[in-house]
């Protein structure tokens, strides 16, 4: 039983879980090229915003040792090169944008090619290792905020295999296990892509957690019915006041936690907050393909050409959010304070973010 | 565009929808003998309660007229053989053995073999005549509740294939069809099963009522993105405060019109009411396969072996339900008066049921 990664760096070789193939087959593709790199990310086969970054940043710093020059312009050149082509295979993952910058950052003060290219690997490991820290200090607020309780429930996967280890959401099941802690999570089974069921049950099973599978139409019988006391789950975008845009399908979750009286908690980063923007109205939510609902791989359930309402994401307002858990500390969102008020107040455990 | 019917008795000919091929093949099968009526209920091509009593009663007429007897103590042997065959197609059935039932009773009085099975069809077509009445009835109540509204969302298929025309749930939108009085339909998928993807979406499509569908995790979202005004849903099971059995998914969709503040209704047929019951924690949860969820069709999701929870329904507690809409009038769980006060006192149509 060990907790699966996403993005593996082992004796200078790179190589990613195909999260597509998942869970039927476990395979680990070696990435040799920048292409390859490239290819990986834009068609989807490493997902999650931390281990796109991770997976980029691994790329791009392996790609630079194929430069063969002595010039530190022209290394500096061609490592911003690859930077851009990188970029660009996922132009709307922040993540992502963010990695590369950090490395491209980084060979500004090198000295010589060779120590530029040792420094790409190091800032990419670096990376790496304060997701890590980032993801297992969430679990670690995670585990106080749930003490006693043992029954949750989550959607989506904000799991190890989105970060660089441990996950957000389920950070607090895969760190309880290390310690003996054992939790009965349950698992919404995401419509309409399923990454609760293909992605988080296999996950938490890799690990030895006890998980159930339900679908998300089951949530609210399943609350009573097994006597849920907790949902934690994770969060693409937090306003500033809080409200919070996750998969689709969380609202529900959130709404149905409010109607049981239970704890409704947020497992995200402090890099998830955009405090530019004020509320969740704000945040523009994505809608996809009218045949990821009408059908389920070859297989058609709607009749052909039905139409579809499809929205990616759902916003759920902060007062239905009892507590944002970050690797800083957790934010209560109806508090006093305002969310950047305790953002900058809670005690920093050192994590860079 | 026509509401489409499950069962058609035509021409002294019985031909039923086969609901397994929906949507991909819309295909009649024309039953000729008692074995195929049986095969046809057990096998699920005809579901619904009153649709699957109706293709019953309308059987064991059909195979009546094959007894070659004169002697009328010998045909209702026969007919009670038959309609103990019949019964056993679906044991937990209420509504196919209480229209088998009725038949039975309907030849107590026959002098002659050959009235008796002229009797039987009069019964048949009696009992299926009934229940598009109540279903009528069902839909000219929701009419009125709906008044202004346009946008109503629902899960499964209470609709015209389930029941002699019209349907329950779906009653309104056919009736207001037929009066030029436009609703815009949200439709949940309804997973595991995809009754609301694979049925409702189709049935309102071929009735010419505008569709969208939506997987189950997309309502919150939805009844705020899109405004819808209420909900409307079947029923399998109704007990004497009002408590709601329904198909898995009903009661998430309860608390969200409650979160929302807009009016959830129940639609449903006297004859769901279980007065014997006097909450909803008396009803029994059937729990299901775990591959209905794990997998669909031949396609595996979840991990071989994955831990499923697959209740079949759920309860919706009565003080969540603005009204039951029943074939004789409105009855609200939350008044002064008792259900059972409220089911003797409203006016009848006319229907018997």
């Amino acid at each position: 039983m060990t907790i699966p990664l996403s993005v593996i760096w082992k004796d200078e070789q790179l190589a990613i879980l195909d999260q597509r193939l998942l869970p039927q087959t476990v395979h680990y593709e070696t990435l040799e090229t920048l292409e390859q790199v490239h290819e990986a990310i834009f068609q989807l086969k490493v997902r999650g915003a931390p281990a796109i970054g991770i997976a980029a940043a691994y790329g791009l710093a392996l790609a630079a040792r194929r430069h063969h020059t002595i010039d530190i312009d022209l290394f500096r050149h061609y490592v911003k090169q690859d930077a851009a082509y990188l970029v660009a295979s996922r132009p709307t993952a922040v993540n992502l944008a963010w990695a590369i910058g950090r490395l491209v950052s980084r060979i500004d003060q090198s000295r010589t090619v060779e120590q530029g290219k040792a420094q790409l690997i190091e800032e990419a490991q670096l990376i790496r290792d304060e997701d890590e820290a980032a993801c297992r200090s969430i679990g670690e607020h995670a585990l106080e905020l749930l003490a006693e309780k043992e029954k949750v429930m989550t959607i989506c996967n904000a799991g190890s295999i989105a970060t660089a280890k441990y996950g957000t959401a389920l950070a607090p099941f895969h760190l309880g296990k290390e310690r003996g802690r054992e939790f009965e999570v349950y698992a919404c089974e995401t419509r309409p892509l399923f990454q609760g069921a293909r992605l988080t049950v296999w996950e938490l099973q890799q690990a030895g957690v006890d998980v159930t599978l339900i679908t998300d139409s089951m949530a609210a019988h399943t609350i009573g019915a097994k006597g849920i006391e907790a949902i934690i789950v994770g969060a693409d975008r937090i306003t500033a006041n809080g409200d919070t845009a996750n998969k689709i399908g969380t609202l529900n979750l959130a709404l149905l936690a409010h109607a049981y009286g239970i704890p409704f908690y947020i497992a995200a980063p402090v890099s998830t907050f955009d405090l530019s923007l004020q509320t969740g109205s704000s945040i523009p939510i994505e809608e996809r393909a009218a045949e990821e609902v009408a059908a389920i791989g070859t297989q058609q359930i709607a009749p052909a050409g039905t139409k579809v309402f499809n929205p990616a994401f759902d916003v759920t307002p902060a007062k239905y959010i009892t507590a944002i858990i970050t690797e800083r500390g957790v934010i209560r969102p109806n508090d006093e304070q305002t969310i950047e008020a305790q953002l900058y107040a809670v005690p920093s455990k050192g994590e860079t973010i």
